[in-house]
């Protein structure tokens, strides 16, 4: 497997487009995305567990729910979550995209990202779907991901080229993070590409399996979303034997390889983030115990404000830990800071060891910090992704309407 | 019932003090606090639910189990959590004051706050405990006060007169908070006095069910605490007949009265806050869901930022209610925002209402912010207590250690 690039157009047979159709109001910013593939594909979506859904999920949820997809639209600037006219204008949409494509409404997933509550106009997506299929041919896939950026820094994409049976395949994904981000269930807004033959049931399984250990240990403000989706389109055009059983790991390896480093992306990038934060957590009794420890760990508002300063406040790490409640021997517990600088051991069987502050600080100035945690009480392990508190976050999320 | 004068000291035969002995660095803040009752007390007390506890805890769990104290030790600068030596210190510490004042060690109450995991020295308390004694009979209530304060910026008292069968009683406390503050079934140091002649079962009793709808309805920053403790002492000194549960109302009213006092001095001087925030929530199917959506909402990080902005970004409101997963119907939701400058309707029905946005700012840019929810499904109600989220907060645990 290799790293290539491309985004969601590494993919055989697929185009995407990114345009300002006027849902926001700097003309600078693309608001709109569009990404279709040649041939009908084999689909497959999580969504968030948030009760208050956003009107594009309760359209895809029905659309797709017969495994089945062709093209992705969609808009940022406005969640259309909450809104009296929320159902009609993801309908109108599709039905304009689906006539312009000259494909089923149906097999059109839709997703938003922006204020929620807020009446939306179909006017923009009247002039915005026509120039997203007229930019079609040459459309990029990073005109698609700046489209559907909110307060995102930067892009998140990745692809990746492996093998099934001798036959090169494909996936790529764009993502929007920054903030109200804690999935369950599902995430954000990402939307993966691929043109291996999978069918509709076995490309449901691996994301559902996948995102247990990616997309839902991503947290950067502890705010479950009422948009959060994942999106896999399939179109078969690589060639490959349909996957099955045997081949799905090579698969489900790629599909990780592409979702784990959008997280991480993701993370890196939350609102006002200056640091990335990974739990990596083993010795739990079981695979739910590590992940819902190292979700809590990487979720601490006291935490993640001590790795904002630098300061390597243990103390925050164990409390966060005992604060999930579960079944865990204290006096057991292994804590080390660790990044590009090196490795440091601050606590030991659940209580202090003398350490340099020089050196802690030194490895926690760097960009990318990881907390080790050992629990020594069982084989399982997991990773949780985060980021740091910052003034910049309560800065961005004190005006985010304006 | 009157609200008085003379926190912990408003009940009769109780005496307080508040020293430095050397805990803290800086000789100007005070960091060890007595509070003394002439004669034994029947105790109550309620501790953190984190599975990581500060040795003080374990200490005091076995002090009055009993049912009995007579006196209440507690440091800051140091939580005396996860270090080698915390039992030891606290066990020792109980023997000295045990021995300067004559009583029995375990009718000590002993608790302590600050950072987690660092050893400490006995020296301290060697100095302090006779200090605290020989102070006793000229030491006041706010001595004791800002000797167990952290990073709080406002002394956290209260006490009220009442009458039971005639008889004048009088329950009086003080608290710190600040942050690491969302209790479960205890919550920050909150120390209670009162001369109510009450039995030790019927004081827990009342305590342990007054905590769900006060202290674990607060709030700062979603880290619940490894050494949270309340602690209510009643001598019986006012001379009325033993409560039983025919007068249990009146003492429960008075209790709660400076209970849910306490709470809200604790929410409005949470770390870095500049506004208070009470989620009034109505409508609910049941008294649980009732609480635990009230206090999703007054956590929510991106809807504390929004008030720190003064922006009426309700999305976050439904967005907090609906990530409870609680069986509600988003569409019978109402919400508005309230403050001394009245009160404005910001949903109705789930959606948005079209609203002044300088109306919505000019009562947002109050201190004490209200945000008023009915779920329009049920009959019971809850209130929970928290704060905004600023840069301060984020300035103040990026360096906590320091």
């Amino acid at each position: 497997m290799k790293v290539i690039d491309g985004g969601v157009l590494a993919a055989k047979g697929f185009k995407a487009s990114g345009v300002h159709c006027g849902i926001r109001k700097n003309k600078d910013k693309l608001d709109i995305a569009l990404i279709y593939s040649e041939k009908r594909c084999s689909a497959a979506a999580t969504y968030t567990k948030n009760l208050v859904k956003g009107a594009p999920l309760v359209v895809t949820k029905n659309h797709i729910s017969d495994g089945y997809a062709q093209a992705i639209i969609c808009n940022s600037g406005n969640a259309n979550t909450c809104n009296i006219n929320g159902m009609d204008i993801a309908n109108e949409t599709c039905k304009l995209l689906a006539n312009k494509l000259g494909i089923k409404e149906n097999d059109i997933v839709i997703a938003s990202t922006g204020v929620i509550g807020q009446e939306m106009d179909i006017k923009p997506f009247e002039i915005g779907v026509p120039m997203l299929v007229d930019a079609l041919d040459k459309g990029t896939s990073e005109e698609a991901n700046l489209a559907i950026m909110t307060t995102d820094t930067k892009q998140k994409t990745i692809a990746v080229e492996f093998e099934i049976d001798g036959v090169k395949c494909h996936i790529g994904g764009i993502a929007k993070g920054s903030g109200m981000i804690n999935p369950n269930m599902a995430t954000m807004l990402v939307f993966i590409t691929t043109d291996c033959n999978i069918s509709p049931k076995l490309l449901q399984k691996t994301l559902s399996e996948d995102i247990l250990d990616t997309f839902n240990m991503v947290s950067v403000d502890g705010d479950t979303s009422t948009n959060d989706m994942v999106t896999v389109l399939a179109n078969g055009m690589a060639g490959n034997k349909e996957i099955d059983e045997k081949t799905l790991p090579e698969f489900a390896k790629a599909l990780n390889m592409v979702t784990k480093t959008l997280c991480k992306m993701i993370a890196a990038d939350g609102e006002g983030a200056s640091r990335s934060l990974t739990c990596s957590l083993s010795g739990a009794k079981t695979k739910d115990q590590a992940r819902k420890i190292a979700k809590s760990v990487i979720s601490s508002n006291l935490l993640k404000c001590a790795i904002f300063g630098s300061d390597a406040n243990w103390g925050r790490v164990l409390c966060a830990i005992g604060y999930t409640l579960e079944d865990i021997d204290v006096l057991k517990i292994d804590v080390a800071f660790r990044s590009s600088k090196g490795t440091i051991p601050v606590c030991k069987n659940g209580l202090g060891v003398p350490f340099s502050e020089e050196i802690a600080k030194e490895i926690l100035l760097e960009k990318d910090i990881f907390i080790d945690v050992n629990l020594n009480s069982g084989s399982y392990s997991a990773e949780a992704f985060g980021c740091d508190l910052t003034y910049e976050y309560v800065k961005i999320n004190g005006d985010y309407r304006s």
